[in-house]
């Protein structure tokens, strides 16, 4: 069977890659999901998938304590749900989940290709904007339910893949799939982890500070406060926080992450007039929560931050600096070191790979949390993007660590939800 | 005659105030002068002054050295000249000069009235965005001109007023009456100088910074480089810069100025999500130029100093700091302190205020700088409003300082132009 799988997989290599460069090229940032999900639903509808095809339903998800989202229409940008239904009662289930939304761009100048959806392949690679981050991995899985459809066997548990939108902006797309009642065993999120396995994610929320000073003529800014200098202040305290969270950071699944729960500050914008003295600051940015920390501990130490700096200096007590947690919020999520679903993922990645696993808490949220933390199912983050790509420019995914992921998420699948032979 | 001009003021001070709240209820920002404008015109046509109304055009203006402009279209939103002719040859004729345009309001929640454009009355003062910079001094010199006609007297010299658009933008609505030959002996312009004189004029222009940095997801922001983190740097060497270059200047005129030239830093602005580590930050601002300093001179300080930043670091050396000298530029300005417009203008406001004229060198460029360079006219910049509240929230203009100047202006022209009795 092990000799089978791989066969398959190589056939498949040429015509899984133009599939993996026609997602690239279907620039799916928020709002825009729409022509990427119709090509996963094309696929899936040749795979014989049980389809589900749903718009979020804003009112039914806005409820949910873990709700956080600052859009209001998803209309024509569905999430897909596809299942391939096990044989009886018998066998466990399992839920792939994979995001089809990608961060913005960033400065195009920065990208040496054409385009950042260009797709480009060079080198064994693949270029673009959710190369890494993820769509490579939704190619895995979805290759991987191909093959499985041609091995002569069949599952003994349900089998269900979810397309789903909005993972980068706070998990609206997953939670919505789980208020509509799809639940698992246990779950693999294909998230760039460098074929690291990561039973632990950091949490995350974004944040936004507002930094007020007084405007003036630039010609006279000593008659001002400039909130752009004023900013700086904020920024180092910012860095200082992020010092002293992290020097708390003792979890071995942390050692060699350089930061394990970073402050990152993503935007600033302010003023609106070279020649006068800026009187507001906008900084936004992501602030990482422990896997074991509660969501309201880390806001409360931002918040004490602020508090401070606004107690501290005269200027801010009379001008305070002002905070407010905005969009996104990833849940964190730990899974037990324990649990069956990591032996057996374990030891496909050492059949396959003729390597011990290595196993790491994640830099990142991932929508991992709403599974666990909202639905109680097991989730084991496994990818084969490369972790240090998320968000980047010239992200890329190397074509092999595709087929290799593949190769080990079939045969835990086939292991995980147990199968039988075809009659 | 000194008492009729008083009485007369006196007795127009309810209708000046009027005239002036309706000039500020009238947004008249970069690209939105027309309704403004227009209200001048209306108050030009019923004093039977010359009229000359025109578009800047674009194709005239563009060769021009002093040209730097970053709007392409003034269509709709006119210059405004309106001459009242002198008597024969023997009058020195002036050219009174005042900006229609205003800047943007900046954080509107900084305004305490109701809007920025209220144009609200209070304690003898005018609330609302261009009360000082500059509708106050604009109402001031068409209550002047007003006045003069009902005096029994006939100027000699002509007397020019113009209301002028793109002043906050480097001057071209000037530019463009210098070259359709407005030219005279002496110029005053009613800028918010605290009725101080300022026989010279900082120069100032705008530079934009862009700081390269390197995207990454902000869990693992340690694989970026983030851009607002290296701005900081750029920001202290622009405020070290500003330091060296004021230590520099000993002009008397500057005794009292707390930075004489300084460098304002007047936006940011850099990334575009909250979890991604910027790569990118622009930093847009205005440079100071000392009254006797080449523009080309100041370039080159800034210039140095972001290729010693690009020099003295390994980031930067592979990913520099660019600069770009964008839009505005305003031509610095010096008059000799003998010139008879001075002296004239000095007496008047001695007999006027009872108190010796202030001289100061301006804080900021104005159009002077062109009207001086470019078309070799005498100028000197004294207004009615507030220097220190140009460009800032809850600017407001002393309705009493815009009858004095109203009356030091009008004895100035007379006292200039000449003026014979009418018959």
């Amino acid at each position: 069977m092990e000799f089978l799988i791989n066969e398959l997989i190589q056939k498949k290599r040429e015509k899984t890659i133009a599939f993996l460069q026609r997602l690239i090229r279907e620039d799916s940032t928020r709002g825009n999901e729409s022509n990427a999900q119709a090509i996963i639903i094309e696929k899936c509808r040749k795979l014989g998938l049980q389809l589900d095809i749903f718009d979020i339903d804003h009112d039914c998800v806005k409820h949910h304590p873990f709700y956080s989202c600052d859009r209001e229409n998803f209309s024509g940008n569905p999430n897909v749900v596809a299942t391939l239904k096990g044989y009886g009662q018998n066998g466990r289930s399992i839920l792939l989940n994979s995001h089809i939304d990608v961060v913005p761009t960033g400065n195009e100048k920065e990208w040496t290709m054409a385009s950042p959806f260009s797709g480009e392949r060079k080198n064994g690679k693949v270029y673009g904007r959710g190369t890494s981050d993820m769509k490579g991995g939704t190619v895995s899985l979805l290759l991987a339910l191909e093959v499985i459809k041609e091995l002569p066997v069949t599952l003994l548990g349900d089998c269900v893949f979810q397309s789903v939108i909005e993972e980068e902006s706070g998990g609206t797309g997953t939670l919505s799939c789980l208020l509509n009642g799809y639940t698992a065993d246990a779950a693999i999120i294909p998230e760039p982890t460098n074929m690291k396995i990561f039973p632990k994610q950091q949490g995350s929320m974004w944040f936004r500070l507002t930094v007020n000073g007084k405007g003036a003529h630039g010609g006279t800014r000593y008659n001002g406060k400039n909130a752009i200098l004023l900013s700086r202040k904020v920024i180092d305290s910012l860095l200082l926080l992020e010092q002293i969270r992290n020097n708390r950071i003792v979890d071995p699944l942390y050692e060699s992450v350089n930061i394990p729960i970073p402050i990152n500050i993503g935007r600033i914008i302010g003023g609106d007039w070279p020649s006068s003295v800026p009187d507001k600051v906008i900084i936004e940015g992501r602030y990482g929560v422990a896997p074991e920390e509660s969501m309201e501990d880390a806001q409360r130490e931002l918040q004490q931050l602020i508090s401070r700096l606004n107690d501290a200096e005269d200027w801010f007590n009379q001008h305070p600096i002002e905070l407010e947690w905005f969009g996104g919020k990833w849940q964190s999520s730990t899974l037990s070191l324990d649990h069956p679903i990591l032996s057996v993922l374990k030891q496909q990645v050492k059949e396959v790979s003729g390597k011990e696993a290595i196993l790491e808490a994640s830099p990142w949220g991932t929508d991992g949390g709403i599974l666990s933390k909202g639905g109680d199912i097991p989730v084991v983050i496994f990818g084969p993007g490369e972790t240090s790509l998320a968000h980047q420019a010239n992200e890329w995914i190397l074509e092999e660590s595709i087929f290799s992921h593949c190769e080990i998420i079939v045969r835990t699948i086939l292991e995980w939800c147990g199968y039988v032979k075809k009659e």
